[in-house]
């Protein structure tokens, strides 16, 4: 299948030896102009290029960073918004700076190896998404940090540990959410969060409990929900919130997928977003401008954070620097039609 | 940075040569058991891989599959449907066959040289989606196949050359979906299609006027318009296709997003999807779903197409084989709110 030309076959057609070939393309004197011009003719008829990965895996070098993503059969992560929007952030600024991305796709319940990763050289630094807040995943990301290798998590962060992260600031964002809603005269807020596994659903907790406290309403379990950030899991808890709609007119979703699925399960119980009650989603996405009503929502810097995550990789690797990454990022409140005129 | 056990390191912590040491991880006898336990043992205790990369570059391989994307500043491809679903696909299929999915982001107006992925090693095959019909793309893909080597284009047929592709039968997607408008009583159809450079576009044309001519009905160029498969190209459609709603109450529009722009624009304008008139949309997004009143949509696997290049390429790569792919996977029309109850 290979039928790439080799140094041996420029050299033939070259007339010169090997080694001449190997000093044309790295520059050694001394050559003759008219050696080289020979060379770099035959080079280009054969299509030949250096060979820059044995170059580089002389360095030990693979010029890739790993993006790990979590895989889950039959769920496509990737055509969320949310992965979807931290990838091309990464991706963009990787191409940039002439660096590829790989893409690896781990299973939730595989054993975790990052190290791994840069044993076998397939990358220079990696990047983690999705990461849980369990004891696998602690352990894997404690040794590439131990070993102080050039890694970076994205949104989510683990409290007790100093791990390098790019974060955003969801404790405000809920908490902006929650004021909004309580400042239009609404006396509760219905939630419907996230597994608390991910540092992001905490920190919504935090955030809409704090609103609360601030207006002096104490935290009451009963109106709080949980989902799995899915649209179906938002439609399946349509049932249960219908039933206190008529305590509490106002809804803080997680995010902007579940808030979909719940406005469609509601809209079928007959409660119509926007009239009926108001509902604020999380995340921004595309889809918050596309549904009828408009759904008002928390906007996260997706591609800024996986730009960001991208250039701090590439800066430990290049400067040999292992300073603290930890960042986080400013969010802030859309108002659109689904909690705009109800009261 | 670099704090990586080496050979030598488990060597001199088992007490034993390098040698010894390459002879336990490449399985060499003689060896003798206490010997082999040592050294396993020095390595567990070093965390030491030996170097998977090193013996695939002795072999030539990278094990990474090179995913070409088109790279637009500002326009987030891999947040579209289309992308995610594909670059899934793919990933989800080299996961499970162990190779690494390098995602590379092409500028469009970039030298393109696939040829060089190969000869660098960074990739053993590629995959290149959104491939356009320009003379710069042509000679590249013409390259690789004069070499042999392992690709395949997802989506895009360029009808005089025998490239490799995996493609969905869009020419019938569209007649579907206009045979379906005509069939409810409308006399024409209103179209909003993609540009012309995408074969995809050009199949979709083809199928329009087949449904047409099947019930008699001449092509009307006054009746077709163009955008560029974004939502705001939609939106920015809707002025003009709102003067000819007197004249045909039925559109196809040749993706989602295109047609959720053009019903936000019409909505506004006072005409709305499901009531003053049908439109049946394509792709069949998740958020055909979501919209009120839902979009009819026709579906394309685009999930199975990534998996089906990502095996096709694996084949000839593992096999050593070298026959035509050209494969049409077939698609289906959905209706929904948007196209049942018009007339």
């Amino acid at each position: 299948m290979n039928k790439l030309a080799s140094r041996k076959d420029v050299a033939r057609l070259a007339g010169v030896s090997e080694a001449t070939v190997s000093r044309v393309f790295n520059n050694i004197s001394p050559l003759r102009e008219q050696t080289k011009q020979k060379v770099l003719q035959a080079a280009k008829e054969l299509n030949y290029h250096p060979n820059v990965i044995a170059q580089n895996f002389a360095k030990g070098k693979s010029n890739n960073i790993g993006v790990i993503v979590p895989y889950l059969p039959k769920v496509n992560l990737l055509s969320t918004h949310y992965f979807s929007e931290l990838v091309s952030g990464i991706g963009a600024r990787l191409g940039e700076l002439g660096y590829g991305l790989l893409l690896i796709f781990q299973r939730p319940d595989e054993r975790k190896d990052y190290v791994q990763l840069f044993h076998s050289q397939r990358v220079d630094g990696c990047i983690i998404l999705g990461a849980r807040h369990n004891q696998n995943e602690l352990e894997a990301i404690e040794k590439l940090h131990q070993l102080k290798l050039p890694y970076c998590l994205i949104n989510q962060a683990f409290s007790e540990q100093h791990f390098h992260f790019i974060d955003a600031d969801h404790v405000d964002g809920s908490y902006q959410a929650t004021t909004a809603l309580l400042e239009k005269g609404f006396q509760q807020v219905l939630f419907l969060n996230g597994p608390l596994e991910f540092s992001n659903s905490l920190d919504r907790l935090e955030g809409y409990n704090k609103a609360l406290r601030q207006k002096g309403i104490s935290l009451n379990e009963a109106l709080i929900f949980e989902g799995n950030y899915s649209r179906k899991s938002g439609y399946k808890a349509g049932d249960k919130i219908s039933t206190l709609l008529t305590k509490s007119k106002a809804i803080l979703s997680a995010n902007d997928r579940m808030a979909i699925g719940l406005m469609q399960k509601l809209n079928e119980l007959g409660f119509h977003a926007g009239k009926d009650y108001a509902i604020i989603g999380y995340d921004n996405s595309e889809i918050a401008k596309m549904t009828t009503p408009s759904l008002s929502s928390v906007n996260v810097p997706l591609y800024e954070m996986g730009q960001l995550a991208a250039e701090k990789v590439l800066q430990s690797i290049t400067h040999d620097i292992n300073e603290q990454i930890m960042i986080k990022l400013s969010v802030s409140l859309i108002e659109r039609e689904s909690s705009l005129h109800v009261h």
